[in-house]
């Protein structure tokens, strides 16, 4: 079923905002990159064999499996659950639950794959919920967050699971070594915050496997001091957004700043050849959501959310990343880590 | 005791970094714009009056009074409570409980003033805890945040004397007539989030007098859709950090990217004149640490914290914001609200 020189991702081509083009596109990038992917594509034949037929590398390189059914973003967990069995997303998933391909991704609706995914993978045993978790950029290379949104509530017992999930993605997606793993706070001093990270610090101190390093605040997120920042579903959702939600205002003010200053006159003209657009495209990339590639970790398969919004570029990013989780054996790293 | 003319601010000269040159040089600043102002002032005459007698505007406007006694920023909350009886930060809060004043400001050790403040002052009947309230600057105009770190766990009814003192904050100091108000999640569905913020968002829809308008988002911080966003004062600190992270971090690429693009070795000249600086200064003036003056709401004294790091023209805002809060009887406020 698998060949043994081939990384099969399974690929739902009909999620995201601008797919199926940027997810066929984002493919052909991948491949180029990465020579031994190897994909399964899962769609609408009419809108996406067009496309699939005009890539050069991809020919030879996929198998494809026609579904009319789609999942919508607008589309609630439960009901993709129950009415999305044909599904191109459910397709997906289920050809990884059936040793067809090593991972899946798709850039569609995140509680659909969310719940889904929970519901044919189902969790490692020892770990009780899922979590969501990507790479940050920082000052110096990237920080692995989680969890960024599946768990609004959570206790003690998940926050060391979530620093033993984030270990094993740093490790199999970053090539890290021994990450440094700090715990998301209200300052680094050891009395602060609540009861739940105090009592989660208390058993990171005694974990055996990880190399904890004790309390981040939130702007140690980009100070490179920490190669995973573990935290609870809420906060770190609100952190995640927070940190978008800046760089995107940072990019308008700029923006304006720079069509409206006293020198616009004169300088526009040079700066739009010399800086501005070198300068958005920088706001673009430190933007976190491009920094594509969320895994649902803590599941018995490999599952990689791209952003809805994504472009090829960042499409092809995300199957980077899931790429490394099979090659780097993620999820072997996690089971060996739990105690 | 208190002219009516005048409104007068209580000012620890000793706290923060520059101090006291950059918080008598505040002062100076301030009084231009607000000629009703008045200072008493505290702090150690050695260092503040060779400082204060160069002062022009100030002249007339100002009591001094020596002490040796300061708070220094890494004395604990506690410790300064029992020890800093004489230090002016101790000084400057009984001047307000005394009558003698309308409001305090300090740049020192945050820990420090609020216990302090919380001794002194108490809360308000009706509030369990103060909360650190400040503005944000947004799209358009500014959102005031809080709680951003004095309480690391909330419950629902603090939750709604939080959004109570923020929307008397807005009024007072933004002069918004109506403040729409949001409570923090992770969604801006109805059913998202943890308990906490169901029940309090229950509480805040059953509210007589405040205009609740549902969740926030994260990014939704900067949208210019509310004037108030309410959370626990853990989100709010990593909320508050990740602002100022995500900005410093973006500031540093921006450099960066200025510096060694392949255009640097003819456009560099250019861009530090017409663009580098700018930039900066927007950068700067974008990054939520520069909008200075945060309220330590809740307490039967307006007492306002400057970002330890504020220069003369940031204390001066500071001192602004501590005027306004005054003048729009925020405290009045606030007790008309309660339920």
């Amino acid at each position: 079923m698998l060949d043994d020189n081939k990384i099969i991702i399974a690929v739902d081509a009909m999620g995201g905002d601008k797919a199926p083009r940027m997810v066929i596109e984002g493919l052909e990038i991948a491949l180029k990159k990465n020579k031994e992917l190897y994909f399964r594509i899962f769609g609408d034949s009419a809108k996406v064999m067009p496309i699939l037929k005009k890539m050069h590398l991809l020919q030879g390189n996929y198998t494809f499996t026609h579904t009319d059914s789609v999942v919508s973003s607008h589309d609630k967990p439960a009901e993709a659950l129950r009415q999305g069995r044909q599904s191109s997303l459910r397709l997906a998933i289920n050809s990884v639950e059936m040793g067809e391909a090593h991972a899946v991704i798709s850039a569609g609706n995140t509680g659909a794959l969310m719940a889904m995914s929970k519901f044919v993978f189902k969790t490692i045993a020892g770990i009780d919920r899922p979590a969501i978790t990507t790479a940050i950029p920082t000052r110096k290379g990237l920080c692995v967050m989680l969890d960024l949104g599946a768990n609004a509530q959570c206790n003690e017992q998940q926050l060391v699971q979530f620093a033993v999930m984030g270990d094993a993605f740093a490790k199999a997606n970053l090539g890290i070594a021994r990450p440094r793993i700090g715990l998301l706070n209200i300052g680094s001093e050891a009395l602060k915050g609540n009861d739940l990270v105090q009592n989660a610090s208390e058993l990171l101190v005694k974990h055996p496997h990880l190399n904890y390093c004790g309390f981040a605040e939130g702007d140690s997120i980009f100070s490179a001091k920490f190669d995973v920042i573990v935290t609870d579903g809420f906060t770190g959702n609100v952190a995640l957004k927070v940190m978008e939600g800046t760089a995107k205002f940072l990019q308008l003010k700029l923006t304006q700043a720079l069509k409206e200053s006293f020198f616009a006159k004169i300088g526009f003209a040079l700066l739009m050849l010399f800086s501005f657009l070198p300068i958005k495209r920088l706001l673009n990339e430190v933007n976190p959501k491009n920094y594509n590639g969320a895994m649902l970790a803590g599941l018995n398969g490999i599952a990689v959310k791209s952003h809805g919004s994504a472009d090829k570029i960042s499409f092809a990013n995300a199957v980077g990343v899931a790429y490394n989780l099979v090659i780097g054996k993620v999820n072997e790293k996690i089971k060996e880590e739990l105690i």
